[in-house]
């Protein structure tokens, strides 16, 4: 594990000590040493990610985190948006940054309730269970985190950057309406096709489905384990380009004309797959690339 | 590995010494040493075969394999159709299996040419590159392999069993249609919908999707990397359940009614897939089961 210095901020706050901010904590711990870590949740998950040394000290709300230089809000999406309510509320002036799933909800929640000092941000990683007894602090190693600037200082955007490269993680600079469209595409439609294979082969399958699923179905049915209500959340922030993502989705698979004997449609879909999958490698080989 | 004794078979026949033909010839040696193996492919491949110690000598037709005792027709199904028509011109009377990825057809040309000691089967086990070079002895180690007896001998369909179990795999005995009905729900449809997924992110989720794609759409897509002419050959012999199986995906997929803020027809979803993740985890823990 790299070790950054000096260490970017003196007092560490994270709200909601879960899979994505137990791991945050856990990696903050092990990377600055020397920073106090508090952490916000319920005091039973507080009790835990103390005994663990995970966090210095807990609180049952915002107001504990008056003293901290930077906030990172690791909340489902509504929750978020009522958290930056609440540190205009506090009238908090520290640095905040977010790890929700959509980032256009959250950004205009940021200029509505004007917290100024707001850089959203979004980590690509995630675990099959979530809490606090699932977190890690490898969880975001080598892993793309969204950054977005919004209204902020540059200076902070560059804080929030070394930030999340610290935990391991590469940023990828971008703006909320991109974000929301290639996440509609790369996690989102992945989540519904992986819950509407395993239901369809439940459905119409048989009884031998299950007993000849092989490794492939094995690893494209795997987010069917994810939380529902954590999803119906992040697909309500982010409805219109899902169902865009759908669209372009099910457009490509009625191309395959299955049947029709049109095998050039089939290498065609087969080639375009590739070269995504080309690209995909090429953008993981760069690592930090332009973007960041 | 398991040393089944006695060999099964003084003499095996491998047609298509590829990925599938390889695996089953590297494992058969390791499993029955005394067992002498024949592989039929071209020229450049029997050598290589050869080289590495799999196979004892090679052919380049079936009439090279007039001695063995079993024949493993290790080849794309327009082949193995084509190809039991040539067991059936030479008159060979030995015990004869496949590979082929679907089987209605499959079992259709062993009933027109007359092949009768005919047992069709299928591994579900694949690797992302064909080829001898990707053969591996494990290849089917804890695998299901499907067995659909046909109008074959239960002697016959008995001695195919315990060759794949040999080979490593779990033998899921079934009919023609009710495998063709399942896999094209746990391979054909995951298949389609991994190129599908690829492809979308490539038309529609803009630069940013490549930067932010996890893992979880990393291993969704990872099937795109197979041959579209295999793959071709493979839908079109299953056409018809294959567009059933899109159908009852695509009808689960409009249920989820994105945006319209029920969150009850998400969380039946879930709830569904997540009985179906539970059963595919039963059947894994259940080894050979009832159907073997």
């Amino acid at each position: 594990m790299p070790d950054p210095a000096p260490p970017l901020c003196a007092r560490l706050g994270v709200v909601g000590v879960g899979l994505i901010g137990g791991s945050v904590a856990r990696r903050a711990r092990a990377a600055w040493p020397g920073v106090r870590l508090s952490g916000v949740d319920d005091a039973a998950t507080i009790a835990r990610a103390i005994d663990a040394g995970v966090i210095d000290e807990g609180y049952a709300s915002l107001e504990g985190l008056r003293r901290a230089d930077l906030i990172v809000l690791a909340a489902p999406i509504p929750a978020v948006v009522a958290l930056l309510g609440e540190v205009a509320d506090l009238g908090l002036t520290c640095l905040v940054t977010d790890v929700g799933s959509t980032k256009r909800t959250v950004m205009a929640a940021s200029r509505r309730t004007g917290v100024r000092r707001f850089v959203g941000g979004h980590p690509m990683a995630g675990a099959e269970r979530g809490g606090f007894s699932s977190a890690r602090a490898d969880l975001f190693e080598g892993r793309p985190w969204a950054i977005v600037p919004g209204e902020a200082d540059e200076q902070d955007v560059a804080f929030v950057s070394a930030f999340v490269r610290g935990l391991g993680a590469i940023p990828k600079r971008t703006n909320a309406e991109e974000h929301d469209r290639a996440v509609a595409f790369v996690s989102h439609l992945p989540q519904l096709i992986a819950i509407g294979l395993a239901g369809a082969a439940m459905e119409g399958g048989g009884p031998m489905a299950v007993e000849l699923a092989g490794q492939g179905m094995e690893s494209m049915t795997r987010l069917a384990a994810s939380s529902p209500d954590l999803w119906a959340g992040i697909l309500d922030s982010n409805a219109d380009q899902v169902r865009e993502a759908l669209a372009v989705f099910t457009g490509i698979l009625e191309r395959a004309s299955i049947g029709s004997g049109d095998v050039a449609a089939l290498r065609a879909m087969f080639g375009q797959a590739s070269a995504w999958r080309e690209a995909l490698g090429e953008a993981r080989g760069r690592g930090e690339g332009p973007a960041a």
